[in-house]
């Protein structure tokens, strides 16, 4: 899944070039070609499918070269996670009936790429012998209040388990009693299921989205699905596969996980994940004169001077149009910022 | 007098481009043309000299158009006023022995032209008739700390008075003290004398300065006046023309004026002297959105888009290869920042 914007990670991230095509890390591979690092030891290239919005296809073409032009689905519109998934999972399961797969947000920090891919083989197994929605949940380190935890039940096999409830982000005490429980996990927004598995349950639990895909069933896998999905794509209802159907199916799974992980989905999640200087501050590609400046995400043009002084726990994102000086304790109001300047001045800079 | 690097003003202010060739005010006219506006009408434009750093040529030239080559005085080192002031003098003396001269740093900001001009004809007036060195005190509007002071003796005529003491920096306790006294003006470091007296004066106080110029006497306002500097200049002390003749001279007078006078020393000065937006901050040339973010100074590359959240009295400027973020408070340490700069990466950015 590659069709985000990314808002939050504004002014970095931009409409016109998301956060996942972004070499944000300073590796020289962006999140997307690091996800699909990540993936290739797993699943063949040729069954790597990238769902993005249509207006990324050149990106993706030029970042991911391998990728055969058929296996990357274009949306006409951005719907959120379920209609994405079902129009993905239509498309493979046209391919083969028996298919299972793997839905993973190409944006996402990931180390431990073995850790990784053991977890992922031990869910493939697991969802082809059971009729199971398997999500990854990250054992946690620390009583994140931005995630969403998911609180394990009974095990049914080697570190897959029975889901009891969903939470989204609690709040600092609630998060220190998940964490001190040993029961609850980061709902890493990572799954594994049969295509027809995901398909049965989305006919069950939104039978709208599914009677819309189900008019174009002889579409998928033809020339005539990219018609079918133009002509009808935007007409799906915005809904997110965990309100659509992870919340509500009956046959949904955990399966622990222990690689390290992190959403990237906040400047200060990019911060607490990268090298900090000898003043604690992080800096992407810039040169830094600091006095009395500490625990600052500092990210400018490549070789820019920056001389901070007197302030702390700040974001200062300079993209040479733009630039933000904010609080790490703000940073969730940057949605509402890049809102006030579409307001304010249009769509140029968001 | 248009040599200076404006160091304060970093990193706006540049060793290629100090702050008197800027538009620093956004009125379209740098604040050496506004000055050279401000002369046009009280001097004849083919009588007005301008001492300059030799790189600066080009941008005199180009500024200043109206200006001959020949009333350009390159200075082959930077050397303070006294240097610049006597070479100015010994070059004006020889073009006329009874020639007067006001001399007037080119990076102020004087508004009230009027005012200005009046206040300046009478002083000529003064100096044509007495042997007399008259400096300009501007009639102080708040208990400035930053500004020099001239305590004012004796009116020996109209608006001119002899000088009991020069002052520099008081602190905050002794300037409202200034203030309520009605006897202290600030040291505008606008002076007008005849040239001869002015040498005069130097020849007393400053001899060395002398001598060396004096050796050259015969090339003065002739093509051999160029060698001459070429060969000499850079062995003068460095000095300011306060400390060498003005606290030291016995024929000094102080004009008082009400023109108002802001050196635009540093960024809250002309913070101070700046239209505010809504929220109290100043913005040259961006567009910004403030969240709690007042009092700043906000200069950035024109049209740039500026997001600030909790952000109070900073200065915050990007030239596009530096940005600065610095409380104004602690503004008397970008002389400091600079040295920093020039240490650790060169003088590339300076």
């Amino acid at each position: 899944m590659c069709g985000g914007v990314g808002s939050r990670f504004w002014p970095y991230s931009r409409e016109e070039r998301p956060k996942q095509f972004i070499d944000f890390l300073g590796t020289g591979r962006s999140l997307l070609q690091m996800s699909y690092d990540r993936i290739l030891p797993i699943v063949p290239k040729e069954n790597i499918v990238v769902v993005t919005n249509a207006r990324y296809e050149s990106l993706i073409r030029e970042q991911l070269p391998d990728i055969q032009p058929h296996n990357i689905l274009l949306e006409p519109a951005r719907r959120n996670t379920a209609p994405c998934i079902a129009w993905a999972a239509y498309h493979i399961r046209a391919l083969d009936p028996e298919a299972s797969m793997i839905v993973t947000p190409s944006d996402h920090l990931i180390t431990g790429e073995t850790v990784f891919a053991d977890c992922v083989n031990r869910g493939f197994d697991f969802v082809e012998r059971n009729d199971a929605l398997l999500t990854l949940g990250i054992t946690p380190t620390r009583p994140d209040t931005g995630y969403g935890y998911i609180q394990i039940g009974r095990e049914t096999a080697p570190e897959i388990s029975t889901v009891k409830t969903f939470t989204e982000k609690p709040n600092l005490e609630l998060a220190k009693v998940f964490l001190a429980s040993g029961e609850f996990f980061w709902n890493a927004g990572i799954f594994l299921w049969r295509a027809s598995a995901i398909i049965e349950a989305l006919h069950k639990y939104d039978p709208d989205l599914t009677d819309l895909f189900d008019k174009g069933i002889e579409s998928f896998g033809t020339p005539a699905e990219k018609g079918f999905i133009t002509a009808n794509f935007a007409s799906c209802n915005g809904n997110s596969i965990d309100y659509a159907v992870m919340e509500k199916a009956k046959n949904v799974y955990v399966e622990c996980a222990n690689f390290a992980w992190n959403d990237l989905g906040t400047w200060s999640a990019l911060y607490d994940n990268s090298t900090k200087d000898g003043d604690a501050n992080v800096v992407r590609d810039a040169r830094v004169i600091a006095y009395d400046a500490t625990g600052n995400m500092i990210a400018v043009p490549s070789g820019k001077l920056v001389v901070v002084n007197g302030i702390r726990d700040y974001i200062i994102a300079d993209t040479g149009d733009v630039l933000l000086v904010c609080p790490k304790s703000e940073e969730q109001s940057i949605k509402q910022m890049v809102s006030d300047v579409r307001m304010k001045y249009g769509e140029e800079l968001l």
